[in-house]
C-alpha cells in the first residue's frame, strides 16, 4: 500500500475465504479508496487470523496484503457479534461474496442491511428481489436510484442491497448495450457460452470431467443468462423495477476446461433499425463509454470493448486479463445467415464477473453518495 | 483376421500413412467384407513396407493388421505405378484420406477414376463438384442413383467418385433428417460446435492454444457445416445435384481442447408443422432408421441416434464411443426461447465423421452393386 | 454374455457403486469364469436396483450388463442382512472395492471372512495385516500358501482374505521382479512418478488443479510406493509375512492431467551381478512369464511386459490399453549416470491397478483351489 | 514508459519475433536501464515494422510498448546491413533469441561479437565453446572474468559472447549452489523433471501429444541438463572453463501438459559434511543472496529461493509468477530414502528460465562494466 491507508475506507468481506471472497481480497490490495479491515466467514474460519483460515486453501497465484493477514475473521452466522465487530473496525460497507444456500444468503443480506451497513453482493440471491438494483456499472448506472425507495419501503436508515449479475453475460451485455445507446436494439439473440471452471468455485468441477471432455451443462446458468439481462435493461416503475421485454434470448451455456475466461458465440437479430455495416459496430464498440469511464473510477477499463481484427480472436488464455481483467473483448463480427449479426465475446470471470465488478459497483455506489 | 481372408473384397487407400488413413487402415482390421492390400502415400514413404512408413508417426491405440504391415506403400503422385500395383493386388476400389492441397486431390481422384477404380474420398476436394455425390449412408443413400450418370458424362466405365461431407455436421444431420422424414423438416438452424482437436490432424493444433484455452475459430469450417447439409438433403436434376433451399444455418465452430468428438449445440425452428411435444421428437429419433440399419450393414450403429436423458450428457469421452463410435449421441431437448427447440448432439470425428463413415458409404455402395 | 450364465461362478461386489466397483462390473462384463450376481454400497444406495444406484453416477464409457442393472443393492453396512442375500443368491466370493475409512474396511473386511466369504479387495486396509497376502499374480503367487494358515489362525472356515497392492507401483514391480528372476536383484531405486487423476475416484481432484498445473504430492502414496513392494518382495516366516530388506525405494509421486494411466521414471542400482547389456534387460523382460501367463488366466496379458523401442513412449493415453490394459508397457531403457540403468514404465491405473489386478488375482486363487 | 527513454541505454533483439524474442520484448517495456531499438529476424519478417511482422503471431498476454510497434525489422543474416542499422541506432548490445541450427546460430553470434557487439544470447549453440561463460547470475558471477580472455584471444575489442543455461536446471541449480556456499555440496543427484509446453516454442508440442496425455521424452534436454551445471559449478583455468566433477546428475526429462513453469523432484545426495537438519537446509535457502540481490538489480528476485511449507506445493500455475517469475519456489524438502534430502523445485522456463534470465546476465555484465 503505497498510499497511507488512513485516507481509505474501510470496508469488510462476508465470505472472504471463499474464491470469490479470496478476489476481493487480492484485488483490493491497492484499491485506492477502499482497504479490507473485516472478513467473515463459516464457522471452520471464524475465530482465526484470516492467513491461517486460508492456509493451504489460498487459490490466487497474487497474494493477499500483510496487513489482512491478521485480520481476525469472524463467523458470518453470528450476526450481532459480526456487526459488532464491523462497526469496531469503522467499516463502511461490506461485500458480500457468501456461499449459501439462496434463503441463507437473502435472509443474511438482509440482517446486515436492516444494521446500517450496505451490502454489494455478488451472490444470486437477491437478483430478483423486485427493488434490489443487478447493476453493470457502464450499463445501467440509473438503477441505483431505487435504492432510496428501497430503504424506505424496508425502513432501513443507511443500509440497502445492491447485486451485480451472473458472470455469464458480462461479455455480451456491454456490446449489446452499446448497440442500444446508438438507436439499434436486439430483438432476439441466440448465445452459446463456453464458460471457465473458476466459475464453480473449489474444488467444483471434477477433472475427470474437464480432461478431453466438456460439460454441455451448467444448473441454472442457462436461466440465468435469458432472465438477468430483461432486468438490467428495465426500468423503475414506482419502487419496484419492471423488466424489458427485449431482447428475447435463447443461452446454451457449456463448462470447458479453461481456468478463467467466459466466451460467447452469439447470433443477434436486431428489433428494427439496422446499423449501416460492420464497420459502423465496430466504431460504436470502439467509443463506447460509460459513467466508470467518464469518471474514471479506479477499476474502470479505458475502453470498455476492446475490439481485435485477428480471425482466431479473442481467445480466454490470451485475452481474458485485458485492461486489468475488466474489459470485454469481442472479435469475428460478421453477418448470421440466420438473424443479423454474429460474433465471440469474453469477459474474466472472476475478475470483471465477479470480484472485480463487484468493487466496480462500489466505486459507482461512491459517486453516487450511497456509501 | 478369424475369417478367411480370400472371401474378402482387396481394398485399397490413398493417404494411408495420415491420421485418416490410419483409422482406415485400424478400423478395417477385423472388417467382414473388405481387406486392405494397397496402400498409397506420400513421396516419404514410398518404397517402405506400410510398418516402416509409420514407424514413430502412428497414433492410435489400436493397431494395424499383421499383413497390413508388410504391404509396400506406392506413391500416390506416381499414379501409374499406383495402379498398376493397385491392379496387380486384385483390388476393387480405394478409399482416399489424402492430405494435399484441393486441387492436386481433385486431380489425383478423377485419375484413379478414369481407370477404372471407384473413389470413396474423406477428401474435402469433390464436396462441390456438381456430379459427385456427397453421402450420409442413413440420410441420402438414394444420391447414389447419381454414380451412372457421372460415370457416363465423363466416359469412365467402372470408376467413379463418391465422397462424404465435412465431420462437424455429422451430429446433426441425423436428428434433423429424422425430424424431415417425420414430416418436420427445419428452417432455420443456430449451430455452435464445439470440436476436437483430432479434426486438425497431426500436428494440428498446437498444445499452447488447447491448455486453459479454446479458439472460437476453425479456417473453413463454418462455411462448409452451412452449405454441405443443402446439397445432401438436395435432389438429382438431370444429371447434376440441386441443392435443397432449406434450413438455413448460421454456424459457429470452435476448438476445444477434447481428443474425440465434435458438440454441437442446436437451436432449430420448423419450417412448417411442429412436433406435438418433446416426447413425439424422442420417439421420433429412437425410432429412426435407414438403409444401413434395415440392410444390417456391419458398420452400422444398431440405433443411429441414442437420446440420454440425463441433464449434462452428451459429453464427448463419455459418449463418442457409442456403438462403435458409429452413433450419434442426443441430450438436453428442451424448448428454445427463440426458436422451437433446442438440443445438445455428439458425433465421433474420427470414426462416423471420417473412416468410419467413409467405410459405410462402401457398404452402402456395395449394397447398391457399384463396387 | 455369449455363454450360458449357469456356468459361472455368481460372485459379489462390495462397494459397486463407487469407481472402482463400477470398474469391476464394466470388466467382469464377459468374464467367462465370474458373472456379478451381488451387489453392496452405502446406505444412499441400498433398496435400489443397481441402475437406478448409479443413474448419472455410471463414469465409464463401458456400460453394466443387462442383468446386473436389476440386482437390488444391498447396504454394505448392514452386514448380516447383506451375507443373507449373498448366501440366497449361491454367490462363491466377494470383490472389495470398499470406500470407507481404514478402520470400517478392516472391519467390515474380516465381518465377511468370519462369514464364510472370501474377499478379495482392492483396499488399502488391510494390506500391512501381517497374514494377509499382497498379491501381484505374476510376482508373489506364492504368497496365497498363508491363506490355509491365515484361515486357521482366525478361526474361519471357507473366508478368507487377500489383497492387491496400491495402483502406483503395478508399473515397475513386474519389470524389477523379471530381473530378480533372472538373477539380478535390485538394491536401490529412485521412483518417480506421474499418476493419473482417477485413482483418486470421483469427483476427487478439482480441475482448478489440474488444468495448466500439476501437483507434486498425493498423500499417503509415496509412503505406500516405498514399503509395499518390501512385502511383496517378502516370504511367509511361521504364520506371518516377513518383508524382504531390499529394494531401498525412495519415491516422488505425482499428480498430473491424465485420465487414467500412471508413468514412472525409474534410476534402478542393482544389488549385486548386472546384466551384460541393455540388450539382455530387453530380452529378460520380453520373455517374462509368471503363472498367469502359464495357466492362461482370462485376464493374463499375454505379454506381461511390453517393450516399445521409440524415444518417446510410453506415453499415457497411447499405451495404458496395451492387452486389455493389463501389460505393463515400458520404454527409454537407458544407462543412468547415478545408479547403473533408468527406465519408464506405464500402467493402467484402474484395470491392472485396480478392478482388472483384483480380477486377476481372483482367477489365480481360483486356479489354486482356494475359491 | 514513465522515464524519459534517453536515459536508457538502447538495445537490439536477435531472433524478435519468435517466442523468446517476444519475452524479451514484453518484458523489456518497462526496464529502468534498458529500452529496445533495434529488432532483427528471419526474412519473412524483414522490412516489416514490427508490429506487423508479429501480427497474428503475438503469443503473450502482455503486449509490446509502443515505441517497439514501430521499428522496422532487419534481416539477422543480412549481417552488415543489420549491423549498420544497429550501430545508425545507437545501440549498445544485442540480446540473441535465435532459432537457427546451431551451426547457423554460432556464426552469426560470433560475426556480430567481431563487429563490436555484445551478445548475451538465450541459444544454446555457445555453451560449450570453452571460453564463453555460461551465467546464472546468483550463481557464478565470477565466470564473467573470462570476458577479457575471450576478447583477447579472438581478437575482438568491444564484442563478445555470454551465454544462459538450459532452462530445465534453473530450478534446481540456485538451491543446490545455496548449499555449497554453506559448506555442503552435492554428490549425486537424481533429477525428474516435468517440463511445460512454451519451452518448445510455437507451434511446438501438438495438442494430441498434451490432452490426457505426457510425454515422457524431450530430444537433448536429459544431456544438458546433466553436464551444463558442471561447466557453471567450474572454473576458468587458463583462458577456457574447466568443468567441475560433481555433482553426478541423472535427469529424466518429461514434457506435461502445462503452458509455463518447469517443476523438478530432485533426490540429492551430499559429497561431505551432511546439514544438521531440514531446518538448517530452509534457513540456508531463506537466506541465499547472491551480487543480483545484493547490488539490487533490477530483475533481481528480492529472495532468490522461497520455500513453501504446504505439502503440496510448488504447483506451476500457483507459483510460477512469484517474484516477477524470477524466485525458484521449493516445496516438501525431506529425507530421501536412498540418497540424504529430496524436493521439489519450480521456476518459470520462459522468464527466470529465458528472456528474464537472459536480462539479468545483462545487467549483471552492465554492473561490471562490460556493456
Amino acid at each position: 500500500m503505497s498510499q497511507n491507508s488512513s485516507d481509505k475506507i474501510p470496508v469488510g468481506i462476508l465470505g472472504a475465504t471463499g474464491m470469490v471472497g479470496q478476489q476481493y481480497i487480492s484485488l483490493l490490495n491497492d484499491h485506492p479508496w477502499f482497504e479490507v479491515r473485516f472478513a467473515a466467514a463459516s464457522p471452520r474460519s471464524a475465530g482465526k487470523k484470516y492467513k491461517d483460515a486460508v492456509a493451504g486453501r489460498w487459490q490466487l497465484t497474487k497474494t493477499y496484503a500483510p496487513h489482512v493477514a491478521d485480520i481476525m475473521v469472524e463467523d458470518a452466522n453470528d450476526v450481532n457479534r459480526a456487526i459488532d465487530a464491523f462497526k469496531k473496525g469503522g467499516c463502511s460497507f461490506v461485500f458480500s461474496a457468501l456461499e449459501m444456500s439462496k434463503d441463507e444468503t437473502k435472509a443474511l443480506e438482509e440482517q446486515y442491511a436492516a444494521a446500517g451497513i450496505p451490502v454489494i453482493s455478488n451472490a444470486s440471491a437477491h437478483r430478483w428481489t423486485d427493488d434490489v438494483p443487478v447493476l453493470i456499472a457502464e450499463v445501467n448506472p440509473e438503477h441505483t436510484d431505487i435504492i432510496p425507495l428501497q430503504k424506505k419501503e424496508r425502513g432501513w436508515d443507511r443500509g440497502f442491497i445492491a447485486v451485480k449479475p451472473n458472470c455469464s453475460i458480462q461479455s455480451y451485455m456491454k456490446p449489446i448495450h452499446a448497440l442500444v445507446k446508438a438507436g439499434y436494439p436486439a430483438q432476439r439473440l441466440i448465445v452459446h457460452t463456453m464458460q471457465a471452471v473458476s466459475g464453480a468455485g473449489y474444488p467444483g468441477v471434477p477433472s475427470l470431467d474437464m480432461i478431453d471432455n466438456i460439460v454441455p451443462y451448467i444448473g441454472g446458468e442457462e436461466e440465468k443468462s435469458e432472465k438477468e439481462p430483461l432486468k438490467i435493461f428495465g426500468s423503475i416503475n414506482g419502487n419496484v423495477f419492471k423488466n424489458a421485454e427485449l431482447p428475447i434470448i435463447s443461452a446454451h451455456c457449456n463448462r470447458v476446461p479453461v481456468i478463467d475466461g467466459h466466451t460467447a458465440c452469439v447470433s443477434l437479430e436486431f428489433a428494427g433499425k439496422k446499423p449501416s455495416s460492420m464497420e459502423e459496430i465496430k466504431k460504436i464498440w470502439a467509443d463506447y463509454k460509460g459513467l466508470p469511464q467518464e469518471a474514471d473510477f479506479p477499476f474502470a477499463p479505458k475502453q470498455p470493448i476492446i475490439y481485435r481484427e485477428e480471425d482466431n480472436r479473442p481467445q480466454p488464455r490470451k485475452d481474458r486479463d485485458a485492461d486489468k481483467a475488466m474489459a470485454v473483448v469481442i472479435g469475428r463480427l460478421r453477418q448470421c445467415n440466420v438473424f443479423d449479426i454474429r460474433f465471440v465475446a469474453l469477459s474474466h470471470n472472476t475478475v470483471r464477473g465477479a470480484a472485480g465488478g463487484g468493487i466496480l459497483n462500489a466505486e459507482l455506489l461512491k459517486h453516487k453518495g450511497y456509501l
